[in-house]
């Protein structure tokens, strides 16, 4: 990295412990290897410290200390991140969220949840059901934190119908830079009041300020739900039925396409039969609501949509144990893909939803240009495709040639079918070029202003995003 | 004001005449009066030229030369705004944006509408609806443009189930200040590509950018709806009844407060009986669905709760005619309340659902505090009230004292129970200082940052929002 920031020393160290302890700052030499990498990009390096840190007070000394002598600080929740968003590039502090990871109020009358940001997504679901409440974003990494999935603004299945993380961050708490702590929004359902500073934070992948606390919006919890699998001769066909799938009476909750070959990879990982895999390709719905009555109009009038463009049958999933079978296939796809190669990388582009189909086609297509395996699962509801680069048995050089070629190919495709670079993975390291060549020199230059108005040292997560 | 520009000139005039031909760039003495203020805020000053915009072209030639002359451009649609912020504060050039009311593209397929930003809001509805689809976001003022609703993140009363307009604005054609043409978004449902620039032009009040595009996202029309008319003996209960209404199992499409004062108003306002008014206070509640079925099990959990919590009794109001006598009169309360007396102003302030009868009860108060008489109504679901301060007889000198007076309570009232300045209307020129007063000096910084990343010189809407 080209910034040049103060070289940390003993001194720094003593800074911090006498901020936080002795026990929860953890010199170079004691980090585990876990923390100088994410999931998925391929880059390493170690922070020069790492601090588990327990209150937004002693972030925001943490802050006002690492402003004061230029130190970089890179936010890390449970490091589940694709893109290398976590990975300390430039040494200085990691600043660990995970011990920070109450729940502090759950406010029935406002339906919110106001909860701190190492908070894992799969607790957030459990601790609201309880209480007959919903928080609809559903990204696949339940391990994920709250925190993670609020900076890189988290889609996930069930975005179709509910949208995304950002619809449901009602307010946050936010360490700057410079250590001051600011309060934005709260629990007000509407806000027109200035700029949407929120609205900035959310996505901004720890570039701009910390998040130490957010205050959710939660929705009631649907009483019934239901599943169908359907299957389709090919995947052009299970696509064309998106569209009117998604325009019917009801919306469904998630429209996840699959093809044949994940599905196989992931009962392999799973030693775990799918309830089907004699197609090519299968559309997973699903539809939730409050009453029976309600769901049965909604896939019915799904179902014979299906059929009529051409699905082979439909299976209807409405107990537990069958919803299980799927949705856990579902949910060991990317587990399942990564367990079948020695190394890959993933493209997470977003199309318009009507060229998901065109998209997935010209993807397996470049399987046979470039010799190389793809896989690819996604959201066929709302364009939010993920695509799997494998490395099997290629050496390193041969990897990264064919991987930078076939990421060229993809994103450019993308971007000729109006699409985004990242649908839900976020920018990180790993995909700066790409968003570098999607972006206009003025989306460039605002976005530099509105880094440098929250972070004019550019302390906070350097070498991110661009 | 205190910037300093360019003194506008009949070089100016001729050269905007270059770029827009004769007919549609309208000197200072031809300018009409409504040109010179909006709907409400005591604020009025005339435009150097007013210049009636067909293409983003142009707009984008127009800022070149207003950015190369040191010229302010005040955006306008209908001038229906209610805090001044469409009002040329500094002189220079007015921006009509009302002949760029064109429909663009209805893309049945992935949901979004394209269009011009001096679309009238009910025009989209209608144009919408024709083919089974639904633009949710519903403000009061129905010949509000979209570009005005996108600028001020205008809610309504359907924010309760739907949320507001941000929610749906999935892509925006924006003119820099520097007549840089921006395309922001898309048709894609989910994006983590960078920072969000257009959720900060969404609510920006016309500082940041000019709209010359939007492509909104679209539901499928709901088939079905019902609205339920609940009379209550006082407010505090009818409020009471809110909290539960909404973690029912349906969420309600909308559901509204009304005092008989302002019934009665009402009434008198449009000649026409309201189907009761013998109670002091009501909840107006809406369903929508897919089916009857749903709908029937909605209202009935929903009247259950009511009458459970004090309710007088429930109305059901099933037919379009029924629906239309209670909906004209709750869409004429702001007229009625203006018609009532010689000026008003209004507190647009949102505070959490819970405290919404605290609010409108210590409104109640200020009236005997200040001698003066204050108007409420507004949308008990999302906690967005609106209060009118009528003036009445007082004489100017008396009315300004006791408007800021009443103001000053009533916003730092709000402050207190965690509320925000303005829950749909925006800051504009009128509610500046109380912004001011609920930002922290960090939060001003990073606004100011952020307008100076997009509008150096700042010519864009000078004197707005801070």
């Amino acid at each position: 990295m080209k910034e040049s920031y103060k070289a940390f020393t003993a001194n720094d160290l003593e800074a911090l412990q006498k901020i936080c302890g002795v026990e929860r700052v953890i010199p170079r030499e004691c980090i585990g290897e876990d923390y100088s990498h994410d999931e998925l990009a391929g880059i390493h390096n170690f922070p020069d410290v790492l601090v588990k840190a327990v209150s937004t007070q002693e972030i925001s000394e943490i802050m006002k200390y690492a402003s004061a002598n230029n130190i970089p600080v890179t936010p890390r929740g449970s490091g589940t991140g694709l893109v290398g968003g976590s990975v300390a590039l430039c040494g200085g502090i990691m600043l660990d969220l995970t011990l920070m990871n109450h729940f502090l109020e759950l406010d029935e009358e406002n339906m919110t949840l106001t909860l701190e940001p190492g908070v894992l997504l799969m607790d957030v679901g459990k601790y609201v059901e309880e209480a007959g409440l919903f928080y609809p974003p559903d990204p696949g990494e339940k391990t994920a934190t709250i925190g993670g999935n609020i900076n890189t603004n988290a889609g996930g299945m069930r975005a179709v119908k509910y949208g995304v993380t950002r619809d449901y961050v009602r307010g946050l708490e936010v360490v700057l830079p410079n250590g001051n702590i600011m309060e934005l929004g709260g629990k007000v359902v509407k806000n027109s009041s200035g700029y949407s500073l929120k609205d900035i934070i959310v996505g901004s992948e720890g570039t701009l300020g910390i998040v130490t606390k957010a205050i959710l919006r939660l929705l009631p919890l649907p009483k019934h739900k239901i599943s169908l699998l359907v299957p389709f001769p090919d995947l052009p066909s299970a696509i064309s039925a998106v569209p009117s799938v998604i325009r019917a009476s009801s919306i469904p909750t998630a429209v996840e396409f699959m093809e044949r070959e994940v599905i196989l990879a992931a009962e392999e990982f799973l030693a775990r039969k799918f309830p089907d895999n004699s197609s090519d390709a299968y559309l997973l719905l699903t539809y939730d609501g409050a009453s029976k009555e309600e769901l049965d109009i909604a896939w019915e009038e799904a179902a014979n949509i299906c059929l009529e463009c051409g699905a082979l049958d439909v299976f209807i999933s409405n107990t537990q144990e069958r919803n299980e079978s799927i949705w856990s296939a579902r949910g060991a796809f990317l587990e399942a893909i990564k367990a079948s190669t020695s190394e890959m990388d993933e493209c997470d582009v977003v199309v318009p939803r009507r060229h998901v189909a065109e998209f997935v086609l010209y993807s397996h297509a470049l399987q046979k240009k470039h010799n190389i395996r793809i896989r690819s699962f996604g959201h066929a509801g709302d364009g939010n495709l993920h695509i799997y680069v494998l490395r099997d048995e290629l050496d390193e050089k041969s990897w990264e040639e064919k991987l930078a070629a076939v990421f060229a190919d993809l994103y450019s495709k993308a971007d000729t079918l109006g699409g985004k670079v990242s649908g839900e993975h976020g920018i990180g390291y790993a995909k700066k070029p790409y968003l570098a060549d999607s972006l206009s020199s003025d989306e460039k230059a605002v976005m530099a202003g509105i880094k440098a108005a929250f972070d004019p040292a550019n302390i906070l997560n350097p070498g991110k995003l661009f």
